[in-house]
């Protein structure tokens, strides 16, 4: 037996495996998730492995190492965040996520940390040594919300859309105030005095921490897509470089101490849409697939290991200490978000309503980040206490709010999410008004979201997709995308029910004068069910607007035919061979 | 700037582009794939990084590491050569392969020992200090065919299916032979004396080395199989599962000292048939195409190790050595291939022609499996002369045999493969005439091939489907298989040109009768394409069959139509909600 040889691989695998069987399990049973969030049964395993290895040691159970979390395990579920972002609602609301990322952050920091400052002044509750320094680094390591956990309980709840967006935009942008907070805080910890060039340099580094993660996302994206042109005679190794650059534009973020998760998350919003073009739909199913089992596997795997690292001899219990961090961090978020929300209110139209403010303040989770963040302190005298009252916030956030939030949705008949995709029609409305409005803004002179929208659209249109597209005919609009893949979702429910082969037959459809194989086909179905013809209808005439050219795009210009003309010869041809 | 935090993942990661990158900069000049195998380019871009680092830092590039090699890049290479493994000519020619694989190799090991020690007595060449034992130790290293490479080569040249698989199968089964050959001489070099009784253990060994690997790659491929009857709730982590379990028999198998690549492939190949029914269409794609990416990223960075650890100052040059090595490789295995086809050819009626035979002793490539083995040998004062001759013997072979061999396979006009897939006729007759011979050596008494395969598949479909598949209800056989795998491309090229939607207008398709269908079908078609008519009829018919019962299998009856019956409600109903 030679365990040495493979120990490592050996128990990486069986972690995994753990983590796998864990999730099978839970999906066993039916009623389990409906009413408990996967991410509690999960620190709940741990919480039993964890036991039992301190049972059977007598000792701490290893904690989980804030390296491997913070570069193994963080970055496939923030990659798999960005790459799915609905994008529309994440741009329109992209002010207001800011305003809570950003200025909301900074007040719960400073919020928590003056006012357990101020706890720690009373003689009663010996807590004096802790400095104000001391607290507002603490302050700053538990005011983040943390995506993993919010993502985890908000998958499960169905909120409307926009809500889901405030709460999750916020978590996942609200890193680099974190990163910056965190390490001025440290920094300030260990320095003998603190100069006023020092705070300055603080929030200039804010700016430099943000937009240098969104620069270096931006950079790898586009490095991404470029590289993804040349792909095609090596279909096998394209989904690979999705990953690859996401990754790498992470680290290098880190290496530069800038925000990593803005950066992955850039990356793959900036790249998602020009690879997603260039490689073939095999490769785009095993992308997708691939991250979503990915960040699964991920998510598990913190939250096994959460519950194994509470158990130990890491903590120091003080009473008032750990419930005032409760309570500060619920009374803070609350005021916050009500605050905030009351400036943002003033200047939209569409409003967050109240009950959505108790959903937002009520979802801010705390998670796996502020406890690795938390491991990372220098060592001092209190560090115990800190761990032990992050521990407890998370744990009341995970249990008690993660629990009792979807009941709380229901009570409050939160405005849920549409369970279906929107139709053809609806998307051609709102692409409608999109144009609309970017009109009359440019008409009044206001520059705008819509104006703003439009003129990327312009730019991306004219440079960017003529550099990292392979193919470069026309800009496929999103619904010929959404009319492709309904197309082909209703083909292969056809092949599988043995019920292909008869289109071809009819010879009228070799022929390529379209317009009249559409009438015909009306006139002579003899039963004409209504919902079928329209669906028919629709899908012949967006595939002659599919050929006919970009219909939807206001800067080119109709004449340029030949390349249309082109492709519906390739499918005649493609037709008769078949 | 802190590199040190992210410098392993960093590395890791840029190893891995460069990799990708080499592999899509072969591709974009189509000329050059044709003439170099890309094994020899890789090697070569490998030589031109190891010189570039031995000259900026003056010293030795690094080597690389035998545990990295055989704990990270091997693995995916042999799961993806598994789990590909056509294993209907593998099965068919087992009994040659593993000649070839257990009495080759020893002859090659012992053959090549013997004589390289022959040339250690003459005086001239002062080589007399290399005893018997490690000449064996050597030869144990040298003498085995490298799937890696021979994959490399192969999959380029096209030959017909079985001289690949024999080539190839012997390449992958050999393991087993050599590491139980390397174990033992490197273990009797630490010997003080040697007994008898050591030998014929190591011949024992042998058994249990191969036949271990077998049991706990079979073990870990059933449980594997069996987990993912539980996955339905959780698709996205089905393609896990064939990961971890494939990788945790190798480690196992590692762990114990059996064959890992025995373990490896015997898990997947047990595992496929099953795993393939139980996991979702998507999920399988994502399995092929990730298998694909990571041997062929394995693969590469394989062959760029191998050309940069070549560079350096870890050789010993002897002219003489170095030169008989190659030669006694090249004679050795030339005769042991004479000798042993001599052998199969006369129990077969299918021979091995002498075209095959030169292919067959001319393609046995070395390649990495060697240069991680000479590296792991204890040190000792000759060992650099080890290294060097090894490292000579793989050039040679991937260069000069790898380029040569596509224009001796023209020259010679070896049998190549058919390049179109079976058609649905002839998997009929083929699966025919395996029924009948089933039949014939039933009758006669021989207990043959067909008649073990028949009660290995009457064995599958009574106790293995019933606890390993999740919708144990028809087994489906390959030609219905490969008939929906037809249907499905059709689909989705007739999705991607837009020609659906009309077969559902057609009313007449949405009556539950079939067969009236196809007569009306067939005679409402005006201008009768024959071959059309030819496929439509044949894909009626097959779904017909489909529907009505597992026609191919003797050992169910032909009365219990229940669950048919069920199926064709639930197809009738799904087109009626379409």
């Amino acid at each position: 037996l030679d365990y040495q040889h493979v120990q490592v691989p050996f128990e990486i695998t069986l972690w995994i495996m753990l983590a796998s069987l864990a999730k099978i399990g839970f999906h066993l049973y039916n009623k389990l998730p409906s009413v408990v969030p996967e991410s509690c049964l999960l620190i709940f395993v741990g919480l039993i492995m964890g036991g039992i290895i301190y049972g059977l040691n007598d000792r701490s159970p290893p904690v989980m190492d804030s390296d491997i979390f913070f570069l193994y395990l963080l970055p496939p579920i923030v990659l798999d965040a960005g790459y799915f972002m609905p994008s529309r609602p994440f741009f329109e609301n992209i002010g207001t996520i800011l305003l809570y990322a950003v200025v909301g952050t900074i007040w719960n920091v400073f919020g928590i940390g003056f006012s357990l400052y101020g706890i720690c002044q009373v003689k009663a509750f010996r807590l004096q040594d802790v400095s104000l320094l001391h607290n507002l680094l603490f302050g700053s390591l538990i005011a983040a919300v943390d995506p993993v956990a919010v993502l985890a309980v908000f998958e499960e709840i169905h909120v409307n859309e926009k809500l889901h967006i405030l709460v999750f935009g916020e978590s996942l942008l609200n890193d680099a105030v974190t990163v910056v907070l965190y390490k001025l805080f440290r920094s300030f910890c260990e320095m003998p005095t603190i100069k006023s060039v020092d705070v300055f340099a603080g929030v200039g580094k804010f700016f430099v921490v943000g937009l240098g993660g969104v620069l270096v996302g931006l950079s790898f994206g586009f490095t991404a897509a470029f590289t993804t042109r040349f792909t095609k005679d090596i279909r096998v190794i394209e989904p690979l470089f999705v990953f690859l650059y996401s990754y790498l534009s992470y680290l290098t973020a880190e290496m530069f101490h800038l925000s990593g998760i803005v950066a992955i998350i850039s990356c793959a919003m900036g790249m998602k849409r020009y690879v997603e073009a260039n490689i073939s739909l095999k490769s785009h199913t095993t992308v997708k697939y691939f991250m979503k089992m990915w960040s699964s596997v991920s998510d598990t795997l913190i939250f096994i290991f959460l519950g194994v690292s509470t158990i130990g001899e890491n903590h120091e219990w003080n009473w008032p200490y750990i419930c005032f961090t409760v309570i500060f961090c619920l009374v803070w978020r609350a005021l916050g978000v009500l605050v905030l929300t009351f400036f943002v209110n003033r200047f939209h139209v569409n409003t967050i309503t109240s009950k959505d403010q108790f959903i937002i303040a009520y979802g801010g989770l705390r998670g796996a980040i502020c406890f690795s963040l938390v491991f990372l302190l220098p060592d001092f005298h209190r560090k115990k206490l800190f761990i032990a009252a992050t521990t407890v916030v998370i744990l009341f956030t995970v249990f008690v709010q993660g629990m009792t939030i979807r009941p709380l949705v229901d009570l409050l008949a939160v405005k849920r999410k549409r369970e279906s995709a929107p139709t053809v029609g609806e998307q051609i409305h709102i692409r409608f008004l999109d144009h609309l409005l970017a009109g009359i803004e440019d008409i009044s002179g206001h520059w705008g979201q819509y104006y703003w929208k439009d003129k990327l659209e312009y730019f991306n249109s004219k440079y960017l997709q003529k550099i990292l597209l392979r193919e470069y005919d026309q800009p496929k609009s999103s619904i010929v995308l959404l009319y492709e893949k309904l197309e082909r979702k209703h083909a292969i429910e056809l092949a599988q029910a043995g019920q292909l082969g008869h289109g071809l037959a009819h010879p009228s459809f070799l022929s390529s004068d379209r317009t009249v194989i559409t009438d015909q086909k009306l006139e002579d179905t003899p039963n004409p069910d209504v919902l079928d013809n329209m669906q028919e209808i629709l899908a012949r005439n967006l595939y002659r607007i599919r050929r006919t050219g970009p219909a939807y795009n206001r800067h080119t210009l109709p004449g340029d035919s030949e390349p249309t003309e082109h492709a519906k010869e390739i499918l005649i041809l493609r037709h008769k061979s078949l």
